[in-house]
């Protein structure tokens, strides 16, 4: 890529990388026997998902109303809305199921009460189990609970009941690759209880897991039907640390115009700050930054640079602590790419792509 | 505002509280003999703009070149970029500067030199001081630095030198307004030291000092000649805590809707997470959180509920720690209001307000 074109903060996309990271996670899920429905939200784009389509994935999950009517009109007919059923949106909850194959996430009576009344066209529900996260849904023992919802998911006519689903959200605080196995086997081994428990059903229904850490690191998935992971399109820094990726995996980087130095701190400012990475954060040596920076060239970027972060973010600016020979290295007006701590919150910031090839992808609030 | 039309993650905007804040700083500037330039960052829009040009208000600050372009296409003539100037942009710049009165800070003799071999019509630049940010800027003892580039600026056809510039963002990390106003004081006094030292030259120059915490606490200028305060307009939870402002003059609200209840930990989960409120935290009585719950009515919102806080948040869902009295009052389906902990981040986040009164005003960004 042209890196003269580039002015203000870009976030550059190794569409190579990418469509790696997509393909490796297909492959894994052929050899497992596993239905792959990616979780898009990281993403947000048609475009990318056309990758998607062209790794034989005819499903997605997504994580709004909003998103999935985006990608529905990009012309994806399955999607799973992870996230639990909103009642103020039944109207366009309603809309949508007419048009495509829509499931959501269920955990409460009411609300399924209030779904099986207000929808006209069917809709597939999943029962949401809690299998450490502590985020939504029931927890595996909940059995009685679970039978009540199935029960009633089954036996309204608007709703299909499709099965059980995990987020397992707490594999993202492990601190190494040892740790999420052991999330993973602990959350395959819940949800194969509930599954057991619900053998005798008539109906066949899937069970499914979402969650990058666990479908990255994991070679065994027992008693798991679908995956519905979300970064690994691009991976990032966080999953780095914990061992889901390397960092030569990871396929986005915020390119950052150099716009001052400091040097009794060793510090260089760069455009590039809270609106364009986010303000998520991890500790890596004892320090607490926003991301790493890379040397960018023609054809993507280096790995990080050693013993530099970015360690100070305000709404615009961003604070680079360098180590001796990289602050030497640079000059205001250089172009820094900074690898994201947590891709899919840049991501959002960013609202589009600018691929290396100087391809620009718009996500779905981009104007 | 009816309620029952807020179906998702929306940023509910009091627009007579906004308004108020407005007046209530145009009005100390006026006392204080002060030029107020409000920092249009936090609400990026030319709507909420006219409310300034209302108060008499005719001369912004923004962030970045994209903002100080939007902000001019919305009639803006007089536009300080209160960003270290990017080389990389000197076109657009040129641009601009054919257009509006334009301003920008400046740090460093190599980008002076290259703004005045590449521009071609006249830009103001004021000389950026470190008052104890540590961000950007010359401290005020680098008295040869600051000659050299207040002589270097002067000396270019097609530079003027407006002044210095401070943003005094160590207010940020104040933990009372007593706190606040030693921390103005001595920002006032490193002001007033730079100004003493050029009072010899033979152009007038101006001061200016730009932050919400200050602006808002403090009550003697002495040496400062213009403000640039930007949150003011919205305030947060964060003003609210460091003693710039009460609870009540928080200007902005997300609406969220419920969408699950967990009696056994006392939380609620509504649609409203990372994406819409940013992952900027605070900590109150010792608890790290990421807003506060309101009770939503027609006419705005009551004050935050006690002992409930938003706890965590993931890229959609948001979770509240609910005081028992709380918990029990919400159900699933309900629309809460959060107050946001940095109101600039929630606002780019969300790129659009819906006003009580129901009227959608739109960001630079939204779509």
């Amino acid at each position: 890529m042209n890196l003269d074109t580039i002015t203000k903060p870009t976030l550059i996309l190794n569409e190579d990388q990418c469509r790696d990271n997509i393909s490796r996670m297909a492959q894994k899920a052929g050899r497992h026997n596993l239905k792959l429905k990616p979780h898009v939200k990281t993403h947000q784009s048609i475009h990318i998902g056309e990758w998607l389509k062209e790794e034989g994935i005819d499903e997605i999950t997504v994580s709004s109303v909003d998103m999935a009517e985006y990608f529905a009109a990009g012309g994806w007919k399955h999607i799973t809305i992870a996230f639990p059923a909103n009642i103020r949106e039944l109207n366009r909850i309603d809309d949508l199921a007419s048009r495509v194959g829509l499931s959501m996430l269920i955990q409460s009576e009411d609300v399924a009460r209030q779904l099986a009344q207000n929808i006209s066209h069917k809709i597939g529900l999943y029962v949401e189990i809690d299998t450490g996260s502590h985020r939504t849904g029931f927890k595996y023992s909940q059995t009685r609970a679970i039978e009540q919802l199935v029960e009633q998911v089954r036996s309204a006519p608007q709703t299909t009941f499709k099965g059980f689903y995990s987020h397992p959200g707490h594999s993202y605080h492990c601190s190494s690759r040892q740790d999420i196995l052991e999330v993973h086997q602990s959350v395959c081994k819940q949800m194969q209880l509930v599954r057991d428990h619900f053998s005798s059903l008539p109906d066949s229904f899937s069970v499914c897991i979402g969650d990058t850490p666990c479908c990255s690191a994991a070679d065994s998935f027992e008693g798991i039907d679908e995956i519905s992971p979300g970064n690994f399109v691009f991976y990032d820094l966080m999953q780095s640390q914990i061992g889901s990726c390397n960092t030569e995996e990871i396929a986005v980087a915020l390119g950052c115009p150099v716009v001052a130095k400091f040097s009794g701190r060793n510090e260089i400012v760069v455009h590039g700050g809270a609106v364009h990475l986010s303000k998520d954060s991890i500790k890596t040596n004892d320090k607490t930054h926003f991301g790493r920076p890379v040397i960018l060239h023609e054809k993507g970027w280096d790995a990080p640079v050693a013993g530099s972060y970015v360690t100070a973010l305000s709404q615009e600016h961003g604070i680079i602590s360098c180590s001796d020979s990289f602050f030497d290295s640079i000059e205001t007006g250089d172009l820094i790419g900074i690898l994201p701590v947590h891709s899919c919150l840049t991501a959002d910031c960013m609202g589009a792509y600018t691929t290396l090839d100087g391809q620009y992808i718009k996500q779905m609030n981009a104007n």
